[in-house]
């Protein structure tokens, strides 16, 4: 049985997370370059997270929440039951990954600070902008050798080592939260209280041919299953399992 | 010898259509589904399209222009030395093309019309907007068997071929006009004469370590080479090989 695996975001911040967690993935895995068009995939997620970086303070974001997260995990220090090592290794990851980054520069300052790559940033987005004679520096740099265009891309990715170390820890601890849960969307509709969480978890059979249109806050939420071939909210029952995240 | 290859365009018609020619190319190479992020690839080349047949009328531009290279070869029917069954099968082929090309519909009305595709563009370009509470329609069909992507992707392509089938004659046609000549850019720089050219193509040997720019149009052009490494002007010969295309 083949799974839809869905994943919806209960407040703007964590919306972003997800985003740049989504965009630190596709450039790390367009920066082999192995295929010909994969530098578009590469530079396309490297701008649109310093477009995003220029929008919102996510490293006071992310250090606020890592630390929400360090307390929470203290209040099971001493506590019977709990494998206190296992707690202490993690309370000591939550650490060094939280110093790491408050020492960091702001997120994307080395990017843009670069002058290839602020070079060809504004034309890049134009429909079909990255031909030859948009950008002929661009178009330089493909032409060298592909060690010394890996070498280039893991300089850039490494100013973000310290963002993408503290994503990936507080949405690997936030996920851990949730356990799936048989549910059933009675007439393709499921509502339930959201109790502070964070991210929703889906897995939904996909011969049901639907998708989640999800809309709520902080505190409540409401899945209403939609027909993937006509776009039309689904009338039947749907059987889906669900972990909700805080 | 490593070459830089490059094509400029000294009009802003032929920047058009060298821009849709590599986005089709970009299209259709994606189209094959083969890795996760392909995808993106394939749609930002479709959404780039329809962007750029909202702006200009190019069914009529290509049109004209295939009529005006029809026109020329057929000043060489009936000239001695002129080998008549090959001109005549390119004739045939520019009529047919042609035909083909005046009785399509608007170029990317098919994929406007699509409820899939229209319910997946406005969001597209956002940034790290592809992510699946974003796009959940995109999500679900992701996950569909790749036979059924595939099939989609060709149906939305072949929407465009009369379009794809002109633009590839005509720039062949064009790109055949010019042959390479050595070429020196002395202290960096290079003029000329277009004489109603469309296209420059340059071969610049790799190891000088610059990059064209190009200012110009119809009549008259000018190179500049740019140093790669620190993005100066560079105030070396440069002994480079040029095709003027018109």
């Amino acid at each position: 049985m083949t799974t839809h695996k869905f994943e919806h975001p209960l407040n703007e911040k964590t919306r972003i997370y997800l985003r740049v967690e989504s965009l630190l993935r596709q450039a790390h895995l367009a920066s082999g370059f192995s295929e010909n068009h994969q530098y578009q995939l590469f530079f396309r997620a490297l701008f649109d997270m310093v477009e995003i970086f220029e929008q919102i303070q996510l490293k006071s974001e992310l250090a606020k929440d890592l630390e929400k997260q360090r307390l929470s995990y203290r209040h099971w220090l001493n506590v019977d039951g709990v494998d206190q090592d296992a707690l202490n290794t993690l309370l000591q990851e939550i650490d060094v990954v939280h110093s790491q980054l408050m020492s960091a520069e702001r997120f994307g300052q080395a990017l843009k600070e670069d002058r290839f790559l602020s070079s060809i940033r504004q034309r890049f987005n134009l429909p079909g902008g990255s031909c030859c004679f948009d950008l002929p520096a661009l178009h330089y740099w493909l032409h060298l050798p592909i060690e010394r265009k890996k070498r280039d891309a893991q300089q850039w990715q490494a100013s973000l080592k310290p963002l993408s170390d503290a994503l990936s820890l507080w949405l690997k601890l936030t996920r851990e939260t949730g356990h799936f849960k048989a549910q059933i969307g009675r007439a393709g509709f499921f509502q339930s209280d959201a109790d502070e969480a964070n991210i929703l978890r889906l897995h939904i059979p996909m011969e049901y041919g639907v998708y989640p249109m999800i809309s709520g806050h902080k505190n409540r939420f409401a899945i209403k299953f939609m027909s993937f071939e006509n776009g039309q909210a689904c009338t039947q029952d749907i059987e889906f399992e669900l972990a909700v995240c805080s």
